[in-house]
């Protein structure tokens, strides 16, 4: 598995700079005869869309996809498809290279382990990677076609009550701040069976997933970290005959045991730290070396969570259609 | 990747049930000319040992390790290493194969998946796997032997002052019941450069390890999920200039920043939730059909965290370890 | 490792049809800090080009390279090298989709494996592909800039006096037949050590490289099937002690004992079929059932192993620079 | 991919020296409910197993192979399948480590590859690895229950009238010489299909399984090598109606196009060179440096491909199992 690749059977490759001419990625493994064309596609995209209104960035791109492989008369083709999204607003000059590194941005460990870096926007370590992301997200979702998928921002700053959270962003973004997020995926109608035991798990997956997306620093499965404070009489999820198999009396799992899938849904959270380009001023250091503050003039996400949110859906479509080949080739159609 | 293999360049790959005659694993890609012998590994693998405390369950598992290849007169060779630990203390008849599927337990998918199981103590399932990983583990930190790693518990049952545990345990066992628990680890000594842009990510990596393992549900590195109700002022650690390089105001990041080491101390904590074989009744059913009650009558730790924090180390060992080689081979030794 | 994708840390992930809008690549773990342009690639490229000589396919292609991404003011910035050629005569017309399946081409298996196929110019398993190789296999030569790659055509139709070549090209063309050819590449600088026991081994991944380009039906090292032929005695090459360290009395080995280079040149040897696009009349059937002829009216080299030399190169070149990278991250810069 | 391991989905990982206490392996991926015991994979090992004729080495291994895991009552589980096989009749004395490096040995390369080599019957280098390769294509074969693979030795040092080998055995054995052989194995029943475009081609993983059985120095596929010296209105297999589907009216192609089975038979020619171990002295150096001759005292076969047409049955039943999964998991079980 490359560095820049996802996946085991099903997988993606990308490649692109925030600023480069255009950014894009390779969708390996897909099956053929798919119904594939690019407004489904564009349709998930236009959600994680920057410039859509003002609690996102307001850099404007169509992020228009262009499909240039794999797909023949309207269906796919089982080869791999390739795919190109142009970078139309790229605005170099809010990067210069002598800026001092950003706190929590990736400017300094870029340098130091290249020796140097594309600065422009970020790099390959923008969000605007996620974009290609969404675009084979798209095209997994029609892999797993009896499955819904789901994510919705459950936390904004701490915030539940999703009826403050425009005033509470409305405050950050005039305090030159900016707030983290919690998102909340749900896949409904996985089928039992998908995963596989001790490396291959679905949740490790998952994991890996999820945590690989900008700005993510956790990442739980059903329950997650409040099953740590529970007792095991109080986490499990008991089981009872159903008129159609069995049924569980709850989900405290996830949809998720040993690795494998129960047959309930699937439930991922994740959580996204704050955008960490803020127009306050941060203690830092030049590159050429120096103390310095460093101050974010170029355009961002007061919650960059809230784009988040098709991305880790995308995230989570790649990793259940990848389990799906994969049980397929282990165990066959059946079951 | 096969399913039961963890790793990129540095794999360990795994074998074996919990009753079968022995479990092992092979660890390729491990550098030449590294002393090692199994009094080493043997150390590591009696943290995580069975039956050494009444918390943990009772089996007694002398867990010891053989290397039968890859070593020569105390050299690791450069090829790979064979593992191989016997079972000795398998007492199958406790877990007949027509039993009611246990809560919690991969019984259920197992069978579902692949249409029957080893039954015997949890199969492939069972948290005896992870012996293996330790022993993997210990190689790997003499691949990194500049790395400190350690993990503890600091929570139980939502408790996090030490003092409480014993009597809480104590509780629990008598209950028949068990608890979460949650897992700190701390690498100490990763230097600036380690982990890969977008899905190499060494967060993305700690994530998929620390998920796979037995019971966890959860996984955060540095503040984790407490970012996610931070502003983006107070989650950035600030950099100064210091005497040997860029110093941080504190390491919300968990030493980690866009999927790169920052040089500081890496930060992972783990989710365990509570040991899901309880001597309490669960209700469940059949693998026939009907319902019934799951009774655990197996010996189990009523925490499976405490065992936990040794098989984290080893994750996270093994992850670093595979990335310092990783970036080895991109970016040469110097750096 | 996926399906359109070759290496193990330098990798290749290819896409494109002959007749789509564009094909392309991504090459991913390549160093930091090389200095890469689209015009040494195009140097490259261009002698692979198709419609330079009546001897090749008179399709007119320019065959520019676009990098897209990884590559900053001149330099490989260490993250994924996104490329792109655009397709630009493409006479999708000569592809009738109900025409005869073409025997040696793939228009039969995809059809049977896919269920349905792209039938413009061979799709997928066009040749055009390995312009994407050539490519990524120029970028390959920066990586080991010690090493120096060349193959030849070194037997055209059985034929290995060259001076015969162009005769007996002319009246194959003339013929509407085709003819195959023998390459041969050398790589001279390889150090002793790249490669790696049992299934990493050099010659395997040289093997693959080799027989996955498009025609190739036979891969051989150093005197290769020869030394089926010989004794023990005389397929050994001799060692004595020089100067500079170790010589060699002879090279039947082709640089490669063991999986390992011995620091020999490593000679590679190809078999190209003749190209299976004639124009003479072969019995075959229809997609839909039923015998016909096919008879290949679109253009096509006549003998495609002429083309296949620049490709070879670039196989070697990814191979070699791939364990270039897989050496120094198990076994450090030095040696 | 790790460095010891072969395979996509299917994989074989695995680990021992020639002299260590046992060598052994993994095999993942394997489905599940198929029926497997020792008996039938050491049918396989007993082919072949040294000791068993003037013609191959007199080393005395009984070669018993045990499973360890993945397996329950006689039938695969579809978890890692351990497997061990016990060296038993290792005689080190004959190796000592400053001996002259033995030319077409690996000696040499692994010295100055990892610093140092366990120098013990060519330690990791050893043929003795392939018996794990045997037992895995034992399992691999029941997982292609409509394939049959039938390796044999089709020439010895250039002679093809098998009638004439045993004298020529006997006289190379006499000389203290040894010859080179040729291994065909065609395997019948492969459906159409198995394979797949570009890097995953079914042709190109032969060709890295065969390459990298050890002392092979060349593989082909159907008609191979002489394809090159042919014309293309003769390398063809025409195709007509079939009562059954098409036909062919040759095997030019050797079962295999564009990378994918034609459901011919699929045919590979393997080249190996002469055992490079000889009684005859060949001019060597030492470790230490200087001049030296080197002979073999060590028990060895005097035509090593004798013994490896089992090993090579073994790689292409490994091949075409993990190409039947990887083609079930895209494709589905229809076709």
């Amino acid at each position: 598995m490359s560095i820049n690749q996802f996946g085991r059977l099903l997988t993606l490759t990308t490649w692109g700079e925030s600023h480069g001419p255009a950014i894009g990625g390779v969708l390996d493994g897909c099956p053929p005869g798919i119904n594939l064309d690019e407004a489904w596609m564009q349709r998930f995209l236009d959600q994680r869309r920057p410039g859509t209104s003002k609690n996102v960035t307001p850099r404007q791109e169509p992020d228009r996809i262009r499909i240039l492989s794999g797909v023949y008369e309207g269906r796919t083709t089982g080869t791999s498809i390739g795919m190109v999204i142009d970078n139309v607003d790229a605005r170099s000059k809010d990067y210069p290279v002598d800026a001092p590194y950003r706190p929590g941005h990736a400017d300094y460990v870029y340098d130091r382990k290249y020796g140097f870096r594309d600065p422009r926007g970020g790099g390959r370590a923008s969000a605007r990677e996620t974009a290609v992301r969404v675009a084979g997200g798209a095209i997994a979702r029609l892999i797993i076609p009896d499955v819904s998928i789901e994510a919705r921002v459950t936390e904004i700053g701490g915030e539940s009550d999703a009826e403050r959270w425009e005033a509470l962003l409305d405050d950050t973004r005039r305090a030159g701040d900016s707030v983290g997020a919690i998102v909340e995926c749900v896949a409904d109608g996985v089928p039992v069976g998908w995963g596989a035991p001790v490396y291959g798990k679905l949740d490790a997956d998952l994991a890996a997933a999820c945590m690989g997306i900008n700005a993510v620093k956790g990442v739980e499965i059903g329950a997650g970290f409040e099953t740590a404070r529970m007792k095991g009489s109080t986490s499990q999820d008991a089981m009872r005959e159903g008129p159609d198999g069995p049924t569980f009396d709850g989900n405290m799992a996830g949809g998720i045991v040993g690795g494998i899938s129960t047959g309930q849904p699937v439930i991922v959270r994740v959580a996204f730290k704050p955008t960490s380009s803020i127009r306050l001023p941060v203690p830092s250091i030049n590159p050429s070396g120096g103390n310095a503050e460093a101050i974010t003039r170029g355009r961002h996400d007061p919650c960059v969570g809230i784009r988040g949110a098709p991305v880790v859906e995308a995230m989570v479509a790649l990793v259940l259609a990848d389990h799906k080949l994969l049980h397929r080739a282990q165990c066959g159609d059946v079951r």
